[in-house]
């Protein structure tokens, strides 16, 4: 997996505020970064009038825009999509990724826990692997002998980030999305499959030494 | 392939607004529609404040935000994204793909000529498929061949689509990005590919009759 670390907490604890300085700081270290929201709420990200707001009021259900330097895409979902099913969106030419929420997900999780907001752990049985708060003596974070970093400071926390999760990314990292849904795989199964799409790809032109492949197959059962 | 149509023209023909017509008509014919856009001077589809903003702000290079219908993305590219990548992006599960531009793209092409504002084809020998125009009787029109459609009458050129394009889809459709690079594949290797991944699939626990598949593999080459 690209290595991911999800910053969780409580309603208003200050979750965007810390993704934004560990991006910041992550980025100024050489750190290529990307981010995954999940909004309850629904959102708006687009201006109205713009010619790719036209095309999704028009009723398409994925509107992409591209320009020299980035790319927007803006598309429906049948229903909410999981954490994996996001990754898989991801390109993979990231270092890591950082979530913002997802606390229900299987993933390793820095909880925050704010003075005066945070009443306990949500996630002490569930992924944590660290907390930051800027209340270390809160009789409620003696559940855990996980790390306690400051909340204040995003260079420890970026630190602890460096070396524990970044550094312990495994390869080949393999993601299978099978009609939306994403399919976990074991370790035999996900080198067994590398290395056959490797065998493969490497016997066509200009792909002699490959490390990103994306390989996406529509057998077009249901169209027929 | 997916099926795709390109609508192309000089600027300022009309070429957002017959997407827009072009979209609503399939879509109300119940053709799930996706569109592709070309900003050549580039875009800010995010709001100030927003928090996917800030992420991006911050210098995430990829931002995903996912609600319960839809998801946003927006991501860095490291050059001009070319069209077969952004196809690769566009989710499988839809039944045509409309472009707006990509005039240059080996793509089949229905080109606007305006009455007034157009002076020639642009694209006569470059998958030209069908001209829309207000301007039948103009000599410039005289070059080619191909149906020419009325451009205010957006069920006739979707008439035109439905019967010319989203009919004559091949399927299996196999895309494969390899670093960023989309390589094309013949009809041998495609059908060959799929098959060996198919049979890999149904092996796996609730696999049974996979139609869409979304395969991507970091081998780490570059991270070691």
């Amino acid at each position: 997996m690209i290595p991911l670390i999800s910053i969780v907490g409580i309603k208003n604890c200050g979750k965007t505020t810390l993704v934004e300085k560990i991006v910041t700081e992550l980025v100024k270290r050489g750190v290529k970064t990307a981010t995954i929201k999940h909004d309850a709420h629904g959102f708006e990200i687009d201006h109205e009038g713009k010619d790719s707001f036209r095309h999704k009021q028009a009723g398409a259900s994925s509107v992409l825009i591209s320009s020299q330097e980035k790319y927007a895409h803006i598309c429906d979902s049948d229903e909410d999509m999981g954490l994996d099913e996001l990754i898989a969106i991801t390109p993979q030419n990231v270092d890591v990724i950082i979530t913002e929420g997802y606390k229900g997900a299987d993933k390793q999780k820095i909880e925050i826990f704010r003075k005066g907001r945070s009443k306990k752990l949500l996630t002490v049985d569930n992924g944590l692997v660290a907390v930051a708060t800027n209340d270390p003596e809160n009789e409620a974070l003696k559940v855990t002998d996980k790390p306690l970093l400051n909340l204040d400071d995003p260079a420890e926390i970026c630190d602890f980030i460096e070396e524990n999760i970044i550094k312990n990314a495994e390869y080949p990292d393999v993601i299978l999305v099978v009609d939306g849904k994403s399919i976990p795989l074991n370790d035999f199964v996900a080198k067994n499959i590398a290395s056959t799409v490797e065998s493969y790809i490497v016997s066509l032109n200009d792909c002699d030494d490959p490390d990103q492949i994306t390989l996406k197959i529509c057998l077009g059962k249901k169209r027929k």
